[in-house]
């Protein structure tokens, strides 16, 4: 698999494994304008990129995405979808620029046609679907009950989160996830579609064999039942946002033992799920319950 | 049709025609958690229900919605989605609340098969999808000509927009969007899918035959292709949003000839397309190209 640009420096600048680059003129088209005073100005606003993704002779589904990582957008995809399961050998990625097309080769063939009419709707955008045996693999799933989050790592993550250079800085309109651990964001993506972000991340560690023992889960964007199911189903065991919780969210979260934190903005944040796991070890908590 | 709460009090007292009714019980849910000092809360969070769309005797899809006002739901959706032509009557729209399911009838029956095949997907949340024809006529839609945004309008309208009870004030998680006009918004809906919120309104304007003329759409959404070809195909020439924008949105606007307004916040904006539109008139401006 060739990735279209390796481990960039900028990324190692902030101590990234992976990072968005927002001097990448292939994610950000110049764009003119006015501004409010009448002026005229020079944007930059994300591209969006139709991606068509096949797995073996069978075409998936036409994802879009902003363009960056298209091998590890396609990785994601299938393995969040269940179509690649754990004993799946990846023979080979093949992303053709030309056609914008993702092949995955994997050694065992399967016929996925009938896998595809079996759609449920999720929340979210509210147009999001799985497949009927997601939701089969999530109610298995079991979350590691060791796993903690202490809050000076919360509020020492969504500070450096926050200071990372994104597109959303640039340009806006971009939704981002980061894959941490402890106080430290490790791979960040961002995509016009949410679910893309999260996707990019999953094909990472698939493709690097990344474990999912100890890591943290952060995303911009509001805690649906879709980003819920993805996270159960890498197997995290905390999942945090600066935006706001569903009903679905929490009550899946819930059933799966997810902790899930919300409208974590400073020092301040929400916790309605699985708050058992969060040490508040913040000065600024010392009489909290599970204070060190 | 009957709605489930006529024009509420609340919408009056904001000289709104319809909106959001944070104090129903039905659209947000208490649940319990804990706050950054580690302190048992009870906060509310909105509701996400299955919503399955019928057209005469054919299903046409299942949406998540947080439910209120389904019928311009269902009917915004279906003209948004152009399975609802001009000259097509409405004999009856049903709403069983008790299993969810919204059946729109029309004098005319037509068989929607053949359409639910060709579908296209467009940006935003990157699952969104048009079917074929929709495009077809984004491509013939000529906008009025005549239509101006003062700046004074576009500042009033943010202002009062911001401070309208709301849902996301309470709960936060979901998307708004707004028909104005003028200085004045109209109807304000709320959804957990974006594209629900300009829906409902679509059906709104549809049951009640409110004019597109004059008219603005405000959306606290990004300003994706879909939001700008739904407006369009609304009539409505001037799109407004305090997120930013993207490229396929921006592209889209400039074919159709929309006024696309985005980052609007405070009294600082940015047009990327239409802005012959904008009159300079608020003082702060008095040196602008436009002003008055």
């Amino acid at each position: 698999m060739t990735d279209r640009r390796k481990t960039p420096d900028h990324a190692a600048q902030h101590d990234l494994i992976l990072g968005p680059d927002p001097e990448d003129r292939w994610l950000t088209r110049p764009v003119e304008g006015i501004d409010h005073t009448g002026k005229r100005i020079e944007t930059r606003v994300v591209t969006e990129r139709a991606l068509t993704l096949y797995l073996n002779s069978q075409e998936i589904v036409t994802l879009m995405t902003i363009g960056d990582h298209p091998e590890y957008l396609a990785l994601g995809y299938l393995k969040n979808q269940n179509m690649l399961l754990p004993d799946d050998e990846i023979a080979e990625v093949e992303y053709d620029e030309e056609v914008n097309v993702v092949v995955v080769r994997t050694a065992r063939e399967t016929d996925y046609e009938e896998k595809l009419k079996k759609k449920v709707r999720t929340s979210g955008c509210a147009v999001g679907t799985v497949f009927g045996d997601v939701m089969e693999h999530f109610e298995k799933a079991t979350l590691p009950d060791d796993a903690v989050l202490r809050t000076s790592w919360l509020y020492a993550l969504t500070h450096r989160i926050n200071r990372l250079p994104s597109l959303y800085l640039t340009a806006g309109a971009i939704h981002g996830t980061v894959l941490c651990e402890t106080d430290r964001p490790l791979i960040f993506m961002e995509d016009v579609g949410r679910h893309n972000a999260v996707d990019k991340i999953t094909g990472y560690m698939l493709r690097h064999d990344i474990p999912a023992a100890g890591k943290i889960l952060y995303t911009t964007g509001r805690l649906t039942s879709e980003m819920v199911i993805k996270t159960v189903l890498m197997n995290i065991p905390i999942l945090i946002s600066r935006s706001g919780f569903t009903a679905w969210g929490v009550e899946l979260a819930r059933l799966a033992g997810l902790t899930l934190i919300g409208r974590a903005r400073g020092k301040r944040f929400m916790a309605l799920s699985g708050e058992e796991r969060i040490i508040f070890d913040d000065e600024a908590h010392e009489d909290a319950p599970g204070a060190v």
